[in-house]
């Protein structure tokens, strides 16, 4: 979900999703939504399933004031109030997190491209909230690098709070919208050099309020992100560390969470026209909430502060290979499949789209070139005809 | 809808239209439909509007055999049968006009062209119909060319059918599956030189038989299409000619076709999240069943024919002009607007990923290069600021 943070990646928080936990019939709240979808607030009703048990989400869609432009970025964009419960509420040190990966990152691929400097727009809305867009364009070693961090105040309907938390509240009570919290940082790191892999993060953290009219009524939150690889060409030492390092992250928290998210990921980056995977996979994970949350924050934090050994050691060593024009076409075939995953399967962008976000920041995870050729098919055998097979039938890597 | 015919464009035909004349009220039908809008042979439901009537349109999906690919053409796609009625039946007539167009237009690209072929592949389907993509890609004037023509025999939903022809069936019959019959033909041309304006058109006629069970039933039918220009730069003198010769071949036939289907085609091609048009428009019209048959068919026979005249002389004068990186890359930068219209908004695209159609044949309309810069915003006054604002609002260009 390249597009979950930043301008209107705070559109692309929601679609969020609403969990009734432990329960595999429909709530009464999802058939209203289901009989209701055309209301223009509600965008999908779908179910998740993964590893450990069949949950059925409600997604729902809301509406975000439009945001301004800013001169300087403010020491936070929470809103006052928010930091009442002291530095060690959940939502202020997410967003002390996120703004330093995007400052630890865009540094690192500052001085790894050798020259070029990242552009930032400021934003932020009149009711609270806002972001940081950093993007590079046409450096030495990335042709586009997008890193965004966004911070978002909404409000929820009432019926997708209910089926969030159950039978707490019955159904003839009528809360009113719900006020949510959705922070996140999102970057796609697209190389010029066909060797040098495109790398896509996004961390998210998304907490909704008691109804106004309920005030004691229970929060709900929940953490989502990945890290993904996108090469053109594989070295499978590359794949093997980047991947290591993923599971590296995972194995501090839980043993099953590397094969559950790495599972995740090659179902999520799906191009189901193609019958193939955008790339070679990482992590992937969403709607988490069923473990301790400061384990999820910590475990946040661990990924995104992994993204650097796990990506720019790789740059290091590819992005002066010599390469020929035929490997550059075939790198910029592999650019449009990451065009078409993003515009036509992209939970974030999709949505994003729809919504009226700030389109610059939506599409700054597409490609500054990309190519479509006819009917191309890579020799059996040949190093191009190896990724795809490799993104048609996800490998384990190590 | 680039995508309307051709292997899978076959599937494009699809998403249909059932029109209720004359009412505005919600047909029984379009309610069953509404309400059982989970089936995944039902797509979408609709409300179309056009200048001259409101209708409630039904939209609806059908499954289609997948194809095979022909060693040779056929001498027609037609079922044996489909000809009975004899060589004035609309379906044969239909589609000797489509494969007549496909020549002489892909003669008339190679002429211009100077040396490049187009690659031809055939299909067909083992219950009847087939079709003839057509692709020349990388010559010395166009980067990629696509001429496509399909035949799809195919079975609709009953009570499409019904909601079709209104309440001459009364709801408590239960015809079966209708069958229906769609030919098309569809082609983009997308030439290098920025200067050189990209274009597409697409015609394609739709027919119900009577349903099997209901021999003596009414049959249904539609006209569809548009020729429309996507230039990156204005030569005003270029567009007028391109609209002039639109205008001649509808004033033919009805003097009110012109202005009412400039203005479907200029709201048809709107790229909402940008705000602007694809490109200059031309004609654009759909689910046209209400003049006469035989007049119909002649207009959409004059609307292909015009193609040439109203493309190659603009090809002619605009193919050698010199240009700079900064004007190449403009075109770049359109052609990634090309891209986002057709797999976010085009509904034949969109139809086809999500069918399993040829996705080749699908995608062929789509640029061999594009390109995406972060917050590009051409100069106020500029020759790139004038398109940009031409696409945000539509000019009379006659």
């Amino acid at each position: 979900m390249p597009c979950i943070t930043a301008p209107s990646y705070s559109y692309a928080i929601v679609p969020f999703t609403f969990i009734s936990p432990k329960s595999t019939r429909i709530s009464p709240t999802a058939k209203f939504l289901t009989k209701h979808n055309r209301n223009p607030l509600i965008e999908t009703i779908s179910m998740s399933s993964n590893n450990y048990q069949r949950k059925r989400v409600v997604r729902a869609t809301v509406s975000i004031e439009k945001e301004t432009p800013e001169a300087e970025r403010p020491e936070t964009f929470l809103r006052g109030g928010d930091g009442d419960e002291g530095v060690s509420s959940v939502r202020v040190r997410f967003e002390k997190m996120i703004r330093e990966a995007q400052d630890s990152v865009c540094n690192a691929i500052e001085i790894a491209d050798g020259g070029a400097k990242f552009k930032e727009d400021v934003w932020s809305r009149p009711g609270g909230g806002g972001g940081i867009s950093r993007v590079l364009q046409d450096g030495a070693v990335w042709e586009k690098a997008g890193v965004n961090v966004s911070v978002v105040y909404g409000l929820m309907p009432p019926d997708a709070y209910r089926a969030a938390k159950g039978a707490a509240t019955s159904p003839d009570q009528k809360p009113g919208p719900i006020p949510f919290f959705a922070a996140g940082i999102s970057s796609v790191l697209h190389p010029k050099n066909p060797f040098a892999p495109t790398l896509h993060f996004n961390y998210r953290y998304f907490e909704t309020d008691a109804p106004k009219d309920a005030p004691g009524a229970p929060r709900q939150w929940w953490f989502g992100g990945g890290t993904d690889l996108t090469p053109a060409y594989i070295f499978e030492e590359d794949v093997k560390h980047f991947h290591s390092t993923q599971k590296q992250a995972c194995d501090k928290f839980d043993p099953t969470f590397y094969p559950r998210f790495k599972k995740w990921c090659d179902d999520y980056f799906y191009i189901k026209h193609r019958d193939e995977r955008r790339g070679l996979g990482g992590i992937f994970f969403d709607d988490l909430n069923d473990y301790d949350q400061e384990m999820l924050l910590s475990f946040a934090t661990e990924c995104a502060n992994s993204v650097i050994p796990a990506y720019i050691p790789i740059i290091e060593k590819r992005k002066d290979l010599p390469f020929t024009d035929q490997q550059k076409a075939w790198q910029q075939l592999r650019r449009g499949r990451y065009v078409e995953f993003n515009l036509v399967y992209d939970r974030g962008t999709t949505f994003g789209l729809k919504t009226g976000g700030r389109i610059e920041s939506i599409l700054v995870s597409l490609p500054l070139t990309s190519r479509w050729e006819y009917d191309h098919k890579p020799e059996v055998g040949s190093e191009e005809w190896k990724l795809l097979d490799a993104c048609r039938n996800p490998k384990e890597w190590i």
